[in-house]
C-alpha cells in the first residue's frame, strides 16, 4: 500500500509559507511503514485540485489531504472533494453543535462562514477536531479511469481531509487518521505476515558530514540497517533504520546499530529520539542534584531560553544575566572595569570573570558565559566579526575557557556559540574532553560541522 | 510561462526534515510574476526522479530542482537529469579547481567523492557556488512526448539543479538563477508589454483572522487588490498582491491598499515586509535614543534573544536578567523577599517589582517583566498554568501591569507573553493603548489571536 500527501494553498505555492505539514503527516505515516511517493502542492484553485485528486485516487491508496477546510472563500476542499468524486454535500449537525459550542466556550458569537465548515460530502467519515472549528472528514472513492498508458491501481483510495493548521492536524493525523490507515492495513492484510520498521534517530554534534559517513560507512553496508543523514544546523543527526519480521527482531537489529554507532564515534552522540542539547543537559543536571547560571554577551538570552524551554528546568536553572553593556558585566557580574578596560569585553579575563560571576551571584554550580562578535559589524583587524569567547566555570576544577572564529552569519553565530557553551556543560559533567567544533570554520553542500 | 519545483530527498518523504526550499524559490519566483502551479517532492529514487522531470519537461517553462547534488552516494540529481534527456557527463574543470580551492581554503583534504561534483550534463550553464562545494548547472531540453490526452507546451523547458543547503540555494537563486530567468522572459516578449506584480507583506498582532476578514473584507472585494491571509502564531499578515502595466501603477495601487488597511485597523498592524516586532521595536527605540532592559521569569530570556537578535541592538538594549528562581528575583532585581513571600512570584507586586528593578539597575529608559506560569506544571486553584503578569516600567508614567490567562502550550505560552511584552514597549512609544489580545483564551483553525 502507498501513501500520498497533497497540500492546498495559495500562500504554500507563492512561499509565503514554509509548508512543514508534509514532514508532520509523511513522518507519522512510517509508523505504519507507508511508502509515501508522491507529495505535491496546488493551489486554492478548483481545477488544480481537482486533477490533484483524481491523479492521487488513481496512484494512491491512501491520499492526505491538508488545508482549505476554514470558513473562507479560498478554503474549498470538501466542496471540490465533492464534487469530484460525484458527492452532495450534507450538513453533519453534530459537528454543526461542536462548532457552535466552541464559539460559545470562547464567548464569541459565531459567523455565518462558520457554518459552512459542517457540511461533508455523503458518506463521508466525519473526523472530530478538538481544538479547532474545522472538523475533518474521510471518504473512500472508485479509482477513476487513468488516461492511456497510466497506471491505475485496483481498488479503492481513501482520502484524508484535514485541517492546514499544524496542531491540529497533528491532533487528528495521531487520534483519528493513523488508527483508521491501521485498521485498514490489518484488515487488507487479513493476518497475512508483513514486514515491519522500526527506526532511532541519533542526534550528534561537532562532527561533520563528510567525517560521519567515513566514520561509519561499513555499518551502512552491512545491509542489517539503513543509514541516513540529516543536517539541521548545527547538528547532525543519523537515522538508523531496519525492518525486520518482528518488531522485536527489528528494534535488535536498531540496538546493534546505535551501539555500533556510539562505539565508533561516542561522545558526539548527544542525544536520542526527540532529545534536544537542552533537554539532555537539563537531564544529566537533575540527575545529579546540579544547578546552572548563564552569564551572555553575544548570545543574548539564548542559552537561557533553551534551557527554560523544557519543562521542569527551574530544578537545576537558577537564572542568567544578559551583560550586553560593559556597565552591566560589571554591575550585574562584578566583571572589573579595568579588565574590559585593557583587555576588551571579548576576551579570556572577560569572560572568566562572566562565568565565576555568575556562578557566585547565583549560587549555582556551574557559570556558563559568552561574548563574541556576531556581527555583522563590530569587528577589527584583532578582534574579527565570528570571534567568539566561551568560559564554564565549575565547582571543582578551574575555570574552563577558550576562543573560536565561527565565520556564519549572526543568527548561526549565536546558534552555534549556544550549542558549544550547553555541550560543554554536558560533557563536564559525563567527564568528556571540552572540546569545541575543529572544523567550523567552513561552509559546505549539505554538511553542518 | 509557468514554474514547478521539484524537491529530491528521503529525507522530505519520510518527513525527517521540513522543507523549506520550495517556499524559498516560489517566493523568488513571483518577482518575475512567474506562475508556480506545480510543487512536487520526490525520492532520491532515479525512477521517480526521471518521472518527476518528464512530466515538468512537458508541462512547465522553468524547471526548479533542489537537492541531490552533494558528493554521497544518495546524491543521484546530476546523473539522473543527463540520462533523463539522453546528455553525456563532462568534466568542468573550473568547477573541480573551485573545489579543491574551497578546501584548501578550509584546510582539509578533498575526498574522492567531491570530484564528482564537477561534472556536468554537455551543453550545460554552470552556476558557481561561492559557499559551497555544489555548483549548479542549468540546461534547456526539449520537451518529450507526452503520453496521449497529456498537455504538452511547445518550445523548450529550463532546468536549474541547486544544492538543498538553503543558504547555498538561496544565494544561487538570487545571483545566477532569477537573473537567468529575467533575461529569458525578456528574450521571450521581444519588448512586448507585460504585467507587473507587486506585492505588500502586513505583520499584524492582536486581532483574530476573522475579525481581520469581517474588518477588511470589503477591501479584498473591491479589484484592485488581492489580499492574502496568512497566519503564523501569534501574529496574521496581511499580504495584499497588485497587478498592472507598469511597476509605478502596482506601486500605487499597493500603496492605497496599505493606508486604507492602516486607517481601519491602526496598532494592530506592526510592521512591514521583513520587519519583525523585535525590529521594530529596536528602530523606534534607536530613533528616540532610549534604552531597554529586560527581567524575565516564565519567558527565560526569550525577549532578551529576540531584541539581540537585531543587528546593532547593542545600541538600545543594555541587557537583563533571567529570576528563574525567587532568591535571584531579590538579589538580582531587587523583589522584596516579603513580598514574594506574601504575594507569591507570579502576582502584580512580584512584577511591578521585577520591571522597576531591572530598570533601576540597569539605568535603562523602560523596564519590562514578565512572571507566569507557562506549565505544563506548576499551576494552582488560584494560579493556573497559562496565567502571567506582565510589566512595563517607564520613566514618564506609572508602571503599566496587567495579567493574562494564555490557555496554549508551554511553548506558545512563552512566544506569546513575549510578543504582548515587546508589543507594550512599541505601543507605549507610539502613544497607543497598552492593550492585551482579548482573544487569546481560544483556539481555532486558521486563527492565530
Amino acid at each position: 500500500m502507498n501513501a500520498e500527501i497533497i497540500t492546498i494553498g495559495d500562500e504554500l505555492m507563492r512561499g509565503e509559507i514554509v509548508d512543514s505539514n508534509k514532514a508532520r503527516i509523511a513522518e507519522r505515516l512510517l509508523l505504519h511503514d507507508l511508502d509515501c511517493r508522491h507529495q505535491v502542492s496546488v493551489l486554492d484553485d478548483p481545477a488544480d485540485m481537482r486533477d490533484a485528486f483524481l491523479r492521487a485516487s488513481r496512484r494512491s491508496d491512501f491520499v492526505l489531504v491538508s488545508g482549505g477546510l476554514g470558513p473562507t472563500r479560498d478554503d474549498m476542499t470538501t466542496e471540490v472533494l465533492s464534487e469530484t468524486f460525484g458527492r452532495k454535500l450534507e450538513l453533519h449537525p453534530p459537528s454543526l453543535a461542536a462548532i457552535e459550542a466552541f464559539f460559545a466556550r470562547i464567548g464569541r458569537e459565531m459567523a455565518d462562514t462558520n457554518r459552512k465548515q459542517a457540511f461533508f460530502p455523503e458518506d463521508a467519515d466525519v473526523l472530530e477536531n478538538p481544538i479547532g472549528t474545522a472538523p475533518g472528514f474521510s471518504i473512500e472513492v472508485a479509482r477513476s479511469g487513468g488516461r492511456e498508458g497510466e497506471e491505475t491501481r485496483p481498488g479503492h483510495a481513501v482520502f484524508f481531509a484535514m485541517p492546514g493548521v499544524p496542531r491540529e492536524l497533528d491532533r487528528m493525523m495521531d487520534e483519528q487518521v493513523i488508527p483508521r490507515i491501521g485498521a485498514r492495513l490489518a484488515e487488507v492484510s487479513g493476518g497475512r505476515e508483513k514486514q515491519v520498521v522500526r527506526a532511532a534517530l541519533l542526534a550528534t554534534f561537532g562532527m561533520g558530514e563528510s567525517t560521519l559517513e567515513a566514520e561509519l560507512g561499513d555499518l551502512m553496508r552491512d545491509g542489517n540497517v539503513e543509514l541516513g543523514f540529516r543536517t539541521s544546523f548545527p547538528d547532525n543527526f543519523l537515522r538508523p533504520v531496519a525492518r525486520a519480521a518482528t518488531i522485536e527482531e527489528a528494534d535488535a537489529k536498531i540496538a546493534e546499530a546505535v551501539t555500533a554507532i556510539r562505539e565508533r564515534i561516542g561522545d558526539v552522540v548527544y542525544g536520542e529520539g526527540t532529545e534536544t542539547m537542552e533537554s539532555v543537559v537539563g537531564q544529566e543536571l537533575a540527575n545529579r542534584g546540579l544547578t546552572i547560571a548563564t552569564a551572555e554577551s553575544c548570545t543574548g538570552g539564548l542559552i537561557a531560553e533553551r534551557l527554560t524551554d523544557v519543562p521542569g528546568s527551574s530544578a537545576y536553572f537558577l537564572g542568567g544575566v544578559v551583560s550586553y553593556s560593559n556597565e552591566a558585566k560589571t554591575a550585574m557580574l562584578g566583571v572589573p572595569a579595568a579588565v574590559i578596560e585593557s583587555e576588551g569585553a571579548v576576551s579570556e579575563a572577560s569572560v572568566r570573570a562572566m562565568a565565576e560571576g555568575v556562578r557566585e551571584r547565583f549560587g549555582s554550580d556551574f557559570g556558563i558565559a559568552t561574548s563574541g562578535i556576531s556581527g555583522p559589524g563590530g569587528g577589527t583587524p584583532e578582534k574579527p566579526v565570528g570571534l567568539v569567547w566561551i568560559a564554564l566555570a565549575t565547582a571543582d576544577s578551574a575555570t574552563h575557557a577558550q576562543s573560536f572564529v565561527f565565520e556564519v552569519d549572526r543568527s548561526r553565530h549565536r546558534r552555534l556559540t549556544a550549542q558549544v557553551a550547553l555541550d560543554w556543560i554536558r560533557r563536564s559533567m559525563i567527564g568528556a574532553e571540552l572540546i569545541g567544533p575543529s572544523l567550523m570554520r567552513r561552509g559546505g553542500s549539505g554538511s553542518a560541522p
